[in-house]
């Protein structure tokens, strides 16, 4: 297996407290120094807790130490119990660490509608703390999953600033899977010197075209978060929010967060292949990104490409039920290279396309030829495993 | 099986010509007078031809005599020999008739992507006319059928006007389950005589209950057609666009159209269960409607419903995700009469729900308590069959 280094000032733990019968089921990410910190969450309006306090501690102090993550339990739809919950997770690691309160964020993913067994948590965050070191990515890439099958790490060195830049994050989700499940987690870690405003355009920018491009059921989570922290470790000149370095810094998060997001689908409950849904020739990115998801979402699409059918018929419609204005005799649409509809002349299905949708990654290409803007969108094929794996009884 | 009666004066075929290998594929409905008529169709902007036809010949005249249709093929993105083989399907059938061709309306269903086998379906239509009864209306629900495994058909009896008025209606829709297909087609006919405007507001009104309340997967159609015809024949006091006799008229139409909006969804491929998904305390009712959608269309909740898992926590995640607002903590969710979730208060789902979505019918309430509004919406569970009937090689 590929080995992942954290950046300069971050270690990471993993462990097994007792909320999942077999997996590690808490996860630490801890910076020597104060880290510039920003975080993206779910726009889910039911919430869950950690998510709640998380931004409304972000409001008042940007500068964090630590994140502790809990799978297992969601602590969401979990009341003022729920909220008194994720403020002891944070007080507890904050004391064992010795910072404060403001400066350890805390992440839940797992179950739904149920209150967090605290007991396991709390006796088992001295083990965590302990456990901590340069080499405990694996095992918190492990503390954070779900159903994933796969662990998700990505890294990348880069120079920025005059120094090396080492940045490096782990992602968890497979989709709205477990039978109350839902969420994708990132914890992105980087030794760069970023001011605030570089690292708030930055993520948010790498997060519209990698997480927010992405759909295994087209269901939104409600614990939902993305963190970037950076520590200045690096000792680079501090990054701006603009010009070559922010650029470059720029394009790397992209790349991982891009990475991770793929990852995500790929492991996607009872996925098989991997979709690329690429619309171009729009008038707006939001139009495009809105044809796009219509395709990347529709059922039949996923089905079609599970079962290794050329169907284009099923593509024109979602991209017609869309509401994105297009005229109907301009629609191009070329699967996995073939071209099967152009300027109003369609191709014989049978004649040109018995390698469409037959490996384990394919690529749906639409051009709407209204416009220049585009969007790519990442989806997976449903296969009946899903169906299966979300209609088990929960109790 | 129970016997529908035409209206009066109005006649209907059904007819195999070969399109389809065994069931009939081709349907007419006829009146032996004009008949004021009003359709709604697709919002798909990838609209089929006869959907583009219908509604350019409705704009010119509204005075209808029949509506021909055929299943099997979509006549869809067929571009400009799409067209005209649409037109040649009214002109023929207005020959045929002795009408003129602005008072016939051509609908299709089936495959998209594919030129309409003209000849069986041209050879057909001499045997369709002379095959027009009193008696035809199961032989015409027939031929709209693709992968329908009921005949839809609804017919009331009621007071308007002085004098006793019969409408008769005939569907077919099963989702989006066809290899390509996608279409909810519905006939009705009535021998009230109404005004035109009173026409539009009824089944306006009855369609947003009804055919715009229904989801099976999520995919818009790009063939879907309502039409409304009323050819005075009961003799009755004409029916203007409000009083009694219009509520009365509305209340029959709104009824029959939400019996056969049911059957669709009760007929949806591999579904087993009917889910009525009620969402009230809205602010709007276009509020309440989003909630209600999202619920009905999440894959997870028709999971949880295949599987009889009263998984509360996969509504209130959709309930979040639809963009509506509500206070979390004032949420309220109700499932086959037992309360899951109240005030904050949520309850174990061992504890009282061995009883919900155990049955074919099943209600899930939402109450946002935000508001007075509220919306019902239709929809079915989800199962191993549809993907597998979904994902069968097309050529």
């Amino acid at each position: 297996m590929k080995e992942y280094k954290l950046p300069k000032g971050f270690l990471a733990s993993g462990f097994h407290c007792g909320v999942k019968r077999k997996r590690r089921d808490l996860a630490l990410f801890y910076s020597e120094e104060p880290c510039n910190t920003t975080a993206l969450f779910t726009r889910n309006r039911a919430k869950a807790a950690p998510v709640i306090l998380a931004q409304k501690q972000l409001k008042k102090n940007s500068l964090i130490r630590a994140v502790v993550v809990n799978s297992g339990n969601a602590n969401c739809m979990t009341g003022k119990k729920g909220m008194k919950d994720a403020f002891k997770m944070v007080s507890t690691m904050a004391e064992l660490l010795k910072v404060s309160d403001s400066e350890v964020l805390v992440s839940s993913t797992g179950i739904i509608g149920k209150f967090m067994p605290m007991e396991p948590i709390l006796k088992g965050m001295p083990g965590l703390v302990k456990k901590l070191s340069v080499n405990g990515l694996e095992g918190a890439a492990e503390g954070i999953m779900t159903t994933d099958r796969l662990k998700k790490i990505e890294s990348r060195v880069f120079i920025a600033g005059g120094k090396p830049i080492t940045m490096t994050a782990v992602a968890k989700g497979a989709g709205m899977i477990k039978p109350d499940m839902a969420t994708m987690l990132c914890y992105i870690m980087t030794d760069a010197c970023v001011a605030k405003k570089a690292l708030e355009k930055a993520l948010k920018k790498a997060t519209e075209v990698s997480f927010n491009s992405i759909t295994v059921d087209g269901d939104m989570s409600t614990n939902d978060t993305v963190v970037l922290m950076a520590n200045g470790k690096a000792d680079n000149k501090i990054i701006k929010a603009r010009g070559a370095d922010f650029e470059n810094f720029q394009k790397n998060l992209t790349d991982i967060c891009t990475e991770l997001a793929k990852l995500v689908v790929r492991d996607g409950e009872g996925a098989n292949k991997l979709i690329e849904v690429r619309v171009k020739g729009a008038r707006s990115v939001s139009d495009a990104k809105k044809a796009a998801d219509a395709i990347a979402n529709s059922m039949l699409v996923k089905c079609a490409v599970l079962g290794g059918d050329p169907n284009w018929g099923r593509i024109a419609s979602s991209v017609g039920a869309s509401g994105v204005f297009f005229d109907i005799d301009k629609l191009e649409i070329i699967l996995d290279g073939v071209t099967l509809l152009k300027k109003s002349r369609f191709y014989e299905i049978d004649r040109k396309a018995s390698t469409v949708f037959k490996s384990s990654d394919v690529l749906i290409e639409v051009n709407l030829h209204n416009g220049k803007k585009e969007a790519v969108v990442f989806s997976c094929d449903i296969s009946k495993k899903y169906i299966a794996f979300n209609s088990y009884y929960t109790t």
